[in-house]
């Protein structure tokens, strides 16, 4: 990698995000902790609701460690949520059977009702579930924490939830750019903050996601996925330079170079769409990449899977990969099916 | 445009789409007929249905032409759905508030039952709407046709209407790739009729809109976006070698270029986040665009909208352009921002 230089560290998730090639590239998978394991459903339904789950650092710190358990990934995720940094900062949120609900911010709301300094307060059961992680994980498993990047955060914020063609928020955004500007700013402020507890708790490495990254017109992704992204990125290296930073900045496209090049993260997460010879071709020459089988080839299973886990390993594996799906893991996968990609994740790359 | 003769027309929008670069691009706007004119709503209300609509040639002939009487786009798109072509092939097809709903199709059902010699009867109405449309139109004014291709029609057969993650489909498309190939080649037939009878009634351009082309991995954009739409653009050349055929590959990104290179489309649709910078450089190169003013922006108006489309205008007039949106006109869009845009519309590039 140009201007890097590969650390060497026992955990091959984090010498791959450093930068080096390996003979068996490490994996993990979105969602791997979530509603596809029994051993999940089954504490879900004794803990009740989700945001208990993930504010109980006993139950955030078991569920994560179940995926490890069963499959031997190469990295745990911390279990937790995107949205709640929103909740933190005191908007009001819920979650339904079809999603997240929050009691939508409009433009005319008072944000100086979002208080980006309950964040290590209100949010530090995630940072204690860590640390129990941290005690169960072998010396060989890194742990990766994570938070939405700005501008995805701000869609469920100001949409109220999930959203088709992100209308309100892209219409705040079109109107009055200078205040929408401030909300993402305090977004900023807020997942540094979300972030900093998780890495000081001890995660290895930390994953941006932004999901919604793709719903936005060229000039909307420069200002609220770039340049947010790249502040971001900026104030977390000043406080732990040596932490990896993965951004996915999902359905990026046509930009997915542009936000490789200007952001500053260290590793890119590639979405389902992104050919893998792109991403070597175009990507790889500045970054590790990550990714991206078919979350539906993985519920589906079989020849197919078999075969597109085998072409993405030896197109990408070329250089510095982290095998992963292109998005999380659908409820409805069978664990069988996580079981066989964990046998072929087992074996080294074929040389050649 | 290499190979090509621009032909001289008398009408802006064929030019263009033969080649020929004009001093005043030439517009108009996806569901540029719909919801957002209180002309439509009144007649939707008498009519009751939207499938009634589409069918009664009276109807869809009025509605089709009541943007036109207001802003004069120098275009009249066809007023009717994409998921007639399932309906007339024998699937249930009813339409609530929040979209579509069809008996969906699976592995296991009997494709058999699908006929897709039904299509000129059952769809004849759409004929005779493009009859009574040509009537009302000025000789500068161009109508076009549409359907959806086989990919995005067969999302909406298997899931039973719209999706978030495709996983009936693409698992479909994954098990059995034959038989889910025996179905796109049917919808590509049927495809064919419906777009034939709209062209011998008088349209003079057609688009397919392949919605959810963004939800596919590279393989499957290959396989199901690009490879129907080359045999499907192939059989209409041979009927109709002089009516142009606009592909919209709706979020496309990383293949857009491979899509304009290999399916033999007449003219590209850019979705909303197409670079403008990029549409001028890799595909203008190739072939005309169309498109692509986020439809948030004409849903917010003011000085954010003007901007827009200069910019757009200015770096996309340089070649042969059709103004657009990205995506369909909002159903909450302020009739008079389409004013405004048509009042921009009217007047010719600066020259330099």
């Amino acid at each position: 990698m140009a201007g890097k230089t590969a650390r060497s560290s026992a955990k091959p998730l984090l010498r791959t995000l450093a930068g080096e090639v390996l003979a068996r590239p490490p994996w993990w998978l979105m969602r791997q902790a979530g509603r596809y394991l029994p051993e999940y459903r089954e504490l879900r339904t004794k803990a009740g609701d989700f945001i208990t789950m993930c504010l109980t650092p006993s139950l955030a710190a078991e569920v994560t460690l179940q995926p490890i358990r069963r499959f031997g990934m190469d990295a745990a995720i911390l279990f937790s949520d995107i949205l709640l940094v929103p909740r933190a900062l005191g908007q009001r949120l819920s979650f339904a059977n079809d999603g997240p609900a929050l009691e939508p911010l409009s433009e005319t709301s008072d944000l100086r009702r979002l208080n980006s300094e309950r964040i290590a307060g209100q949010l530090a059961p995630v940072g204690e579930a860590a640390n129990r992680v941290k005690e169960g994980l072998t010396a060989d498993i890194a742990l990766i924490g994570f938070a939405g990047a700005p501008w995805t955060v701000a869609t469920y914020m100001v949409e109220g939830g999930t959203s088709r063609d992100f209308r309100r928020v892209k219409g705040w955004a079109y109107r009055d750019p200078v205040r929408f500007g401030a909300l993402i700013e305090l977004l900023g402020a807020a997942t540094l903050e979300f972030l900093s507890l998780q890495i000081v708790a001890g995660v290895e490495a930390v994953q941006l996601f932004d999901s919604w990254a793709g719903a936005l017109s060229p000039q909307g992704f420069k200002d609220w996925v770039i340049a947010p992204t790249r502040r971001l990125v900026v104030a977390l290296k000043q406080r732990f330079p040596q932490v990896p930073v993965i951004g996915f900045p999902r359905g990026a496209g046509l930009l997915y170079e542009r936000y490789a090049a200007e952001t500053g993260v260290d590793v890119i997460g590639l979405d389902t769409a992104v050919p893998a010879k792109f991403a070597s071709d175009r990507l790889q020459c500045r970054v590790p990449v990550q990714g991206n089988l078919d979350p539906v080839l993985l519920l589906s299973g079989g020849d197919a899977m078999r075969r597109a886990v085998a072409e993405l390993r030896a197109t990408l594996g070329r250089g510095p990969y982290v095998f992963n799906l292109g998005h999380g893991v659908l409820p409805e996968t069978p664990p069988e099916h996580v079981a066989e990609l964990a046998r072929m994740m087992a074996e080294p790359l074929p040389i050649g």
